[in-house]
């Protein structure tokens, strides 16, 4: 399974409009949306190689392949998608987009209030992840696929691709989640609104309305960063990257001592807030705390699945501590009762949370073979 | 080993007054300093009973007991300190203080700088551990007690409980250092940077001069406690005391809804602000950063324990993931290859770093044993 230079090459995103309404989970309706979406690679004549990548909370339509020829860096998920990778680009064809209530382009709270004239802001209202499920959908409907291969994702991904398993069981063959969970911890709930208290309290946050006011709540939104970077990566991971050089200065001698891993995690915030909106960070660290396939089944996850007849892949990495491979287990055991078709691999790795993003060699091998034996089965189904 | 409602009772915090300058690690010199401190049982004639507690990074002199007849809470370690508990006042004379640097009374931020007739502010000193250990062995002075029977500390309290074993070989019988490291590693270090970006970037911390302006950074500091909370707990732990228990409203229904972890966090943050200082808080911070007993022996810790006589007692706690048990194991590693005197235990707990606070049998039993038989070969000795 190569995962090395092959790329998907230069890619234009495509934008769909949807006229027709939706109504969120919460009551809220939005008359009309625009989704911006990537794909790669080609769509069969009968559309059943088509895969639905589902992306996390700082994530975007943007996974694969580059916008330019001076673009330096790849899309986020590039270590699996293209030709010859996990997700092979010379079978499947791969549809990545921003969800709803994001910042890369899809309608968010960037967008203008339809009813205002003016930006949503903190107006924009909250969106669960079943609802980007159904404007999933609906791209589908706009793309003719019925049916995805699968749906994959990793962390707030696979919370997605569980949803989809369980909302739309004719539409889905296989769902492949990737450290993720069934519903986050107490731990990782509570690191969620720390962020979002970082958010709240920074006084460009101006309660959410700072664009309007031509300010960004730089800091809170660094901050926020921060936090999760360092919930990201694992102790021996960071260790092995960072160890305890110190940059500058020298602490007996009373200068200005900073650590690398200090100067590194202010870079990564700072930058942080050049690309990313603190009102979508609101709105996915809210949906990833809310996400609870089991809630309409008092609590019940076996029975949450029960709707489900697609393939489950679980992968988790050994030393991810954000979102466990004891969390992926509990998928898996629910899954198992119910009595789905469910493989599942804890991925050797010290790379944290952050390994789903990563080309790392066993991981790889496990994905492609997973989607592309799907294939060659469903091919074998349909011909 | 009783852990149940004995307590050394109403204590009066003391004060010393050293007049002797104190020429700090980095060159700074405080021209005289005071340390508020308390003491439980009583000191022997032959003065060879003296426990020495250490406190870490939000802790103070008030280990044990209470202030008046209606105090609601007892001291920081009453778990663990007063009559036929692990550290037993009716055997041992026990003192505890606030280190330098502190805001409980001791000269810090918050004391007035002869210099300028102001409050110090951000102009106090750094102070490192080995700094604390120097001004703890005054008040040991000031107190009649060549030697102490035992110095024992958890966390940042372990690190000098540690230091006092290299620098003051001749003064130490045993050193017992619990939940603790021989030095941070990137993990903790980017935590306790988070914690500070939280406090410096809050406009009212106003570059450490909130005092002056009779403000203060309570955001930044909540922040900051917040962030220490998670980290201080066991994702199980969280999870037993929290689960994921809405505290109010519907997210379905739009309403604003609060997990209760989210409110619980929220109250520790907001309550912490009115009796901690955010100059100390970054001290504190700083001073656990930078401890690293190896400096001196080119980061050679087994070299670093050459000097170290006494016995040493190495505690940690299975779901300690911000102290590891492997940080622990280091420490007893080195020792060994340094030929001590050590025992060690890993305590199964659920309750993270913080239970180093809390009656765990198992722990109190260890630590209660460890410390009267040192005293019993003490007295023999003596005798």
């Amino acid at each position: 399974m190569p995962t090395g230079s092959a790329t998907v090459g230069k890619i234009t995103p495509q934008h769909f409009q949807c006229a027709e309404p939706l109504t969120l989970q919460n009551g809220a309706v939005l008359p009309a949306y625009e989704l911006v979406y990537e794909t790669y690679g080609t769509l069969n004549d009968n559309k059943s190689n088509a895969l639905l990548i589902c992306h996390a909370l700082s994530g975007h339509h943007h996974a694969a392949g580059v916008h330019s020829d001076d673009d330096p860096k790849p899309g986020w998920w590039d270590a699996c998608i293209g030709p010859g990778k996990a997700m092979d680009t010379n079978r499947f064809f791969v549809v990545s987009l921003n969800n709803l209530g994001g910042c890369h382009g899809s309608t968010g709270p960037r967008s203008i209030n339809p009813d205002t004239g003016k930006i949503y802001g903190p107006d924009f209202p909250n969106v669960v992840v079943r609802d980007w499920v159904r404007s999933q959908a609906a791209l589908a409907d706009h793309l003719g696929i019925e049916t995805f291969a699968a749906v994959v994702g990793g962390s707030l991904g696979g919370m997605q691709a569980l949803q989809w398993a369980i909302d739309y069981p004719q539409r889905v063959g296989a769902c492949v989640a990737i450290a993720s969970a069934a519903k986050l911890s107490a731990q990782n709930i509570a690191f969620n609104e720390i962020a979002r208290q970082a958010i709240g309290s920074d006084q460009d946050f101006a309660e959410g309305r700072y664009a309007d006011e031509g300010i960004n709540p730089d800091r809170g939104l660094g901050l926020a960063r921060m936090i999760g970077h360092v919930t990201y990566l694992s102790d021996d991971g960071m260790g092995t990257k960072f160890g305890r050089e110190i940059k500058s200065g020298d602490f007996d001698e009373g200068d200005e001592v900073e650590f690398q891993v200090e100067s590194y995690l202010n870079y990564q915030g700072q930058a942080f807030t050049r690309y990313f909106d603190a009102n979508t960070y609101l709105l996915m660290t809210k949906a990833l705390d809310h996400f609870d396939p089991a809630r309409d089944t008092d609590g019940d996850l076996v029975e949450a699945f029960r709707s489900a007849t697609c393939k489950f892949l679980i992968l988790s990495f050994s030393s991810d501590w954000r979102f466990s491979a004891q969390r992926s287990q509990e998928i898996v055991d629910a899954l198992v009762k119910a009595k789905k078709n469910v493989a599942s691999a804890v991925i050797e790795s010290e790379h944290g949370h952050d390994s789903f993003l990563l080309p790392i060699e066993r991981y790889t091998a496990a994905l492609g073979t997973f989607l592309n034996r799907c294939l060659d089965e469903r091919s074998g189904t349909l011909s």
